[in-house]
Order: structure tokens, then sequence, then C-alpha cells
């Protein structure tokens, strides 16, 4: 099959929105910006086999892709638009493949009123995929990741850490606790396979929280990045990180791997500063963990004292919880 | 190096455009478009060993990677704003290649007017880049492939072909004739590596041209395109089609590599219709290789009657130019 005709079976979906005023099928798709908008823009690439297991679904590889993307747009608090989709394609790829690749995409798509409006496709060894995201906020607002000052709260949304333990699940099967029943395995895999943007949380944040950013990398990380845009440190309360009920089993039998939970990253959760004049009340998915403070910019503490790691590959962590 | 790291020493380039609020480093990047402006995104992926060949040097990989995208922008008659990249890069790329594509992925880059505003570094097996272009029109317009009508003159930019030889001199180099010197191959070379998008025609055509495209996939078949969107067919004289001095100086040795250079494709210039009261001498780039006719939709005949090849993969293309 070539290209044209790819494009054309699999990806020609309606676009629905009224800003796009040209999808998919010329050299570029055309967008009308309503008066008193502001557009934001993020990428991301997926590889089979580092970002995603080789064996996942592909309604999951065509979710996520999207989704890691609408989630920076939630952290904007921004309203999804429009998308871009290159595709690096091995030259097996099954047309069945293709179709349930396509319907997962379309799905999250259409669910989060995203237009599909341009894309690539091309032959590659490695599934690759590319996506870029267009979003629209209101003139002259957004959530980023500076802004934050001393006093605010930090808080972050649903769960943490179940990413990474569903990425146990697939990869080392055999340090997953046997109390972990089968149930909960395959849902911490959903949620390394589905994640799912916090696109109304994030919209309803704008203009309330004082800065934010979604949790990709590592609950530590990510906290580490809002630190240094915001010239800040933090203080935070590790046994206050809201958890599963499946991780807190996974926990009990492994103390160890609260690293795991906290670095492991594929949360695709809010992490956002509070100031103290909002009411986290209002805001019932999340869970407040912490504090930002003056001092050394970008360093994280344990409410007991003790410096926490937040950068990839630092691996002192041992005790942290004791 | 880890992602951070990276992306710090090698593509934190400052924005220079009004209407970049906010370019690499956050979730997303902010776009305030100016009232009265459209905006038009194109997105291309290029994987090494099938859209360059593997020794390319770093400067033209990069100009390439976002070269191609500039031509869609340059083919809708559109201004560019900005672009996000996303690079797949083997585990052994060093630093002094990431600091040649930088380099030269910032020149093509400040002299277009596009700011850097997003993007992603991802392992890979192969080097693999994927760019999203957004450019700039004003309200109301842009020069799409459907519009063209019959009577309407057909003309290409620059010369055609040069790419497709460029190619046989890096792959196939035993099929260059004897009479190509060493500067007629590096300058064929130089088209296949360093295309030169034609922003500043394309934004003079805006308005003027009734419809237009880039050929990328090769001459004939882009032609094919314009003629599905616009719902004609094309009557066009093959010896009127702009040939390089070099390329005229092939097909003097080997009158069969016509085909090749027809298409071939990676010219990326611009292919457009004229209405009639158009007075094509006022675009000088141009030359008109023939005319938009009633007919079968997409069928491309030679000025002599013989239907000419509009679809990648039809060979029968013998004695085209008797």
């Amino acid at each position: 099959m070539d290209e044209f005709d790819l494009i054309a079976r699999h990806f020609d979906w309606p676009a629905h929105r009224p800003e796009v005023a040209l999808a998919v099928g010329d050299d570029a798709a055309l967008i009308d910006p309503p008066a008193g908008s502001r557009l934001t823009v993020a990428t991301d690439m997926l590889v089979a086999g580092r970002h995603f297991p080789f064996d996942t679904p592909p309604e999951a590889v065509a979710h996520k892709a999207l989704a890691v993307n609408l989630s920076d747009l939630a952290a904007m608090g921004a309203e999804p638009l429009a998308f871009t989709l290159s595709l690096g394609l091995p030259r097996d790829t099954e047309t069945d493949w293709l179709a349930r690749f396509s319907g997962g995409m379309r799905r999250l798509a259409e669910r989060s009123g995203c237009d599909l409006i341009g894309g690539d496709t091309v032959g590659a060894d490695t599934l690759t995929l590319s996506v870029t995201v267009i979003g629209r906020l209101p003139a002259g607002q957004a959530l980023t990741r500076a802004g934050a000052r001393a006093g605010d709260r930090l808080a972050v949304s649903g769960h943490i850490g179940d990413a990474s333990l569903g990425l146990a699940v697939v990869m080392q099967p055999d340090t997953v606790p046997a109390g972990i029943e089968p149930a909960g395995r395959e849902a911490l895999r959903r949620r390394l396979d589905l994640p799912e943007p916090r696109l109304s949380l994030g919209r309803s944040l704008l203009g309330e929280a004082s800065a934010g950013l979604d949790c990709s990398d590592g609950l530590l990380q990510d906290i580490g990045h809002l630190l240094d845009a915001s010239g800040l440190a933090a203080t935070i309360d590790l046994s206050a990180v809201p958890l599963s009920s499946t991780a807190r089993a996974w926990l009990a039998a492994r103390p160890g791997d609260l690293e795991r939970l906290v670095t492991g990253g594929d949360d695709y959760e809010l992490i956002v500063a509070l100031p103290p004049g909002i009411d986290v009340s209002r805001f019932p998915e999340l869970t407040v963990i912490g504090e930002l403070v003056d001092g050394p910019v970008g360093e994280i503490r344990e409410r007991h004292g003790r410096a926490l790691p937040t950068r990839r590959g630092y691996q002192h962590f041992e005790n942290a919880e004791a």
C-alpha cells in the first residue's frame, strides 16, 4: 500500500472544529484562531521498545502517543485544538494493525476535541511516532512552570507510580509481589498503556495555580523542573504522595520500591503550585504533598530533612521512607 | 549526555519573533497570533538511509529536515513563524555531529525567520527527524491545491530533476555519464542535500496563482495531486520542463533518464496554476510547461497526445520524449 492509499484509508477523518479551515490533504493545514486567543504547541516522539513495550496493543500505542501530548496541553491549562501525526512504520506492518491504531487514536482525538490536521508516513526499522499538538488558551494566559512562590502548596493529581509498576509487570514480572492479583496487574498495565490526560483539571487550574507541569519523567524529577523554573526549593512528605490501593499493596510487600514509584515516570498527572488563597478542596483530584520554600534552587527535602534525588541516574535513594 | 543537557547545549536558541511568547523549555510553547492572521501547519518525518544518504553531512541533514517543511509553507504562500523538532538519535551520536547539526538548522531557521519553539530527543536505532512548522497567512487567504481552472497555465519554478540526479551520483555512481565533471556532480548533490524552499516566490504568488503545491514526490506525481484537487486534466510539454545545464548535459548522454528527472522527486520547487490574466514575466523564477484542461481528472497528456504516468510505481514510460 503506498502512502496516499494509507492516509486515505486510515487517517482521512473529518475535522470537527470551526477553527480548522483545512485539515489533511494539502501541503499544510489551515487554522483560523478566534480573536483573543493564544495558541500553545507541544511535541513528543515515541519509539517502540523504548517508550512502550513492543507487544503494546495498537490502540494503546495510538492512545499513548496522543495522550502524552495532550497531557502537555493540560499542563498549560489549554484546550486541545488540532494535532499532526508522523508515523515511521516497519515494512511488515499489517493493515489490521493500522486499522486498530487509527481507531484508537481517533477515539481519543474525538473525545478530546482535537482534529487531525496533517501528518506523514515513512518506512522505518522500528515503529516511531511523532505527534505535535496545538491547543488554545485565552489571550495572555498560561499555566507555566515558572511563577510559583515560597509558601505555595505543592499538589499532584490522581495517583503516582502505577505506570512504573505497570512497566515492571510487563518487563520484570518476577518482581511483582505475589499478593498482586491479575486484576491489579491489569490495572497497573492500563495505567502504563492508556494514560488519561488531565485536560479538564488543567483548564480549571488556569488562573488558580501559580505554576504547573505534567508528571512524565518521574515525580521528583518533574518537581525539580518546576523548582528550577520558579527559582525555589521544596519540602515534601513522601508519605503523602497519593497511591492507588494496588500500589499500596505492592509497597507493603516491597517497601524498597517507593523509589520506583516517585522516579519512574509515565504518570501523566499534573503537578501544581497553589497559592495560599486557593481552597484546595475545590479540586478534589488534587492531593497536597508539600510546600515550596526559599532555598537552594531545585532542592527537594523530605519533611524530616533528608535531600531527595531530582535527577535521573541519581541512585542513592535507600531508606528514603525510613 | 542526558536529554536536558543535550537540549540546553545545542537547541536553546533565543526566539526572535514577537508572536512567540514562550519558546523551548516549558511543557508547551506559546504563540500569540496577530489579529487578522491565519496559521498554517505542515509536518514531515525523515529517516536516514531513506530520505537522505547515511553519509549526508549533519549540516545538510538539519537543513533538509527544516527545508522540506518550509517548502510546504512556501507552497501555501505563507510566511514561516515557528517549528518543533523531534530527534530520534542513535546511541553513538557524537557531540560534534550534534553541534554541526544544530548549527545547520539554526542558520536556515534564522534566515527564514522561523523560531524553534519545542522538541523532543529520544534514542533510536536509526537517525529519525520529525519537524512540524507553523506559518502565517493573511486571514482568509491560502494557496491550496484546489482552485485551478481549465485554461490556467501550469508553471514550475527553478530547475526540475537535479536532486534525482544527485541521488544517482551518491547511490549509483556508475550511472553518471562520463561528461559530468566533479563540479557538476557536486552541484547535483547539493541540490539533493540542500534544497532551498521557495518562500519569497510562494508569498508573491499568494492571490495571483489559482492553485499550487511544492514538488517533492516527483513532478508528474505532484502535478497529479493538483489535478485531483482541482478536478482537471493537464497537457504538458516535456521539452519545456526547465533543466539545469548539468541535467541537460546528463540527458544528452543518457536520454532515457528523462523519466528519472520528472518522477524522481526531492525538487522542492513550486508548481502553480496561473490564470489567463496573470503576466508570467512578473515571476522570472517560473517556467510555463503546460496548460490545465477539462478531461479525465488527474490525467496528464504530453502535448503530442501521449498519456504520462502520474502514480509512483507506474513503470511504462519508455520513449516518452520520442
